[in-house]
């Protein structure tokens, strides 16, 4: 079910590829900014087009079967550089860059442009809640406690303006392989989406047989 | 506060639009895909990096100060094309193409691909979430009473592969301003996660001055 490479890359190779393969992907984000954007004639749009379509089967001629998935470097290090909130490869990745503490915490400052619009200027509130989800369980990790993510509830206080924004979360309790986890996404004037969090450790994952057995994330 | 912009196009105009920068932003789709999961040298990655810097800066010869909001073309017609979700022209929206019916639902059938990774192999716990405050979003306008999202609670019953998907919502009861909507995303075995949302008519949305006064969305 799930996807899981081993590179032997040294240290220093994998920020070499950090480098060049995550600069590949932030001069996309630049480039998707600017198809949203852009009001330059039919002509050109489609003359830029056709250079896109070049770039991608050049890219495409060596590529990964499916997902990126999972890589495990040469010293144990994982990488989800395909995820799309953390992702450093993946150009759909505003990407956040999260702060964690062992008191499970989680916090990132980031900022979002137009490819992330709901209502006009605003944040898309399914845009906050994938934020918030990843940040919550990025706390629950942070704690000890990590899980998939069980139910996640959003309360939207007021819009979202797209723009320099924080968004944090913290595990609240954990129960069993249950962790609960509080969060929120905001501007400079204060949260403007709560979240609460449920995250559970999958049955895959439990290395001790003493919690409750569970199917479901539920 | 909100971003719309008249133009006085006509509906052979639109369409020539949707054509030619919607061509362009599915392009850009491919292309994220294929930075996401490509395999050549990283000599071949910063030269395509290169180029794609280059047509970036065409792009930007000319384009909007901000995001791109809601136009209104010239028989009235509104298009939110930069939406994260539906937007066509915005690269990081799948789109989603939904359907929708006076009874108040809403649907679609779509694929997503690497891009929206979130565990290995499987849709990021947060796109779902985003397709679905979209879809419920618009099953409560569908059924004439449109709002802002107030609340969203979603339910993970197991992972959602990426591939083929399905997502609906549909309106269970109206109360004055509020809209109650639940749906799900899920594959061909059936749902993965199911969503209960409440959407909410902001006080500057509302014609009539008999419904409850509220200034928040909560």
């Amino acid at each position: 079910m799930f996807n899981y490479r081993s590179e032997d890359l040294s240290p220093e190779e994998i920020e070499r590829e950090r480098e060049v393969a995550g600069g590949l992907a932030q001069s996309t984000r630049e480039l998707v900014d600017a198809v949203v954007r852009s009001t330059v004639e039919h002509e050109e749009l489609a003359a830029v087009r056709a250079e896109i379509d070049a770039l991608t089967s050049r890219l495409r001629a060596s590529q990964l079967d499916g997902s990126y998935g999972v890589t495990v470097g040469g010293d144990g290090s994982m990488r989800n550089w395909g995820n799309s909130v953390i992702g450093v490869r993946n150009p759909i990745a505003p990407p956040l860059l999260i702060e964690r503490s062992e008191q499970g915490r989680a916090w990132a400052d980031f900022t979002l442009g137009a490819a992330y619009e709901g209502p006009p200027g605003l944040v898309h509130g399914g845009v906050s809640a994938l934020i918030l989800d990843q940040i919550c369980g990025e706390a629950a990790a942070a704690g000890g406690s990590p899980g998939m993510t069980g139910r996640l509830t959003l309360s939207y206080r007021r819009g979202t303006p797209l723009g320099p924004l924080h968004a944090e979360g913290a595990i609240v309790k954990v129960e069993g392989v249950k962790t609960y986890v509080e969060g929120h996404i905001g501007d400079a004037d204060g949260p403007t989406v709560h979240a609460e969090g449920v995250f559970i450790l999958p049955r895959w994952a439990r290395e001790r047989a003493d919690g409750p057995k569970q199917e479901s994330f539920e």
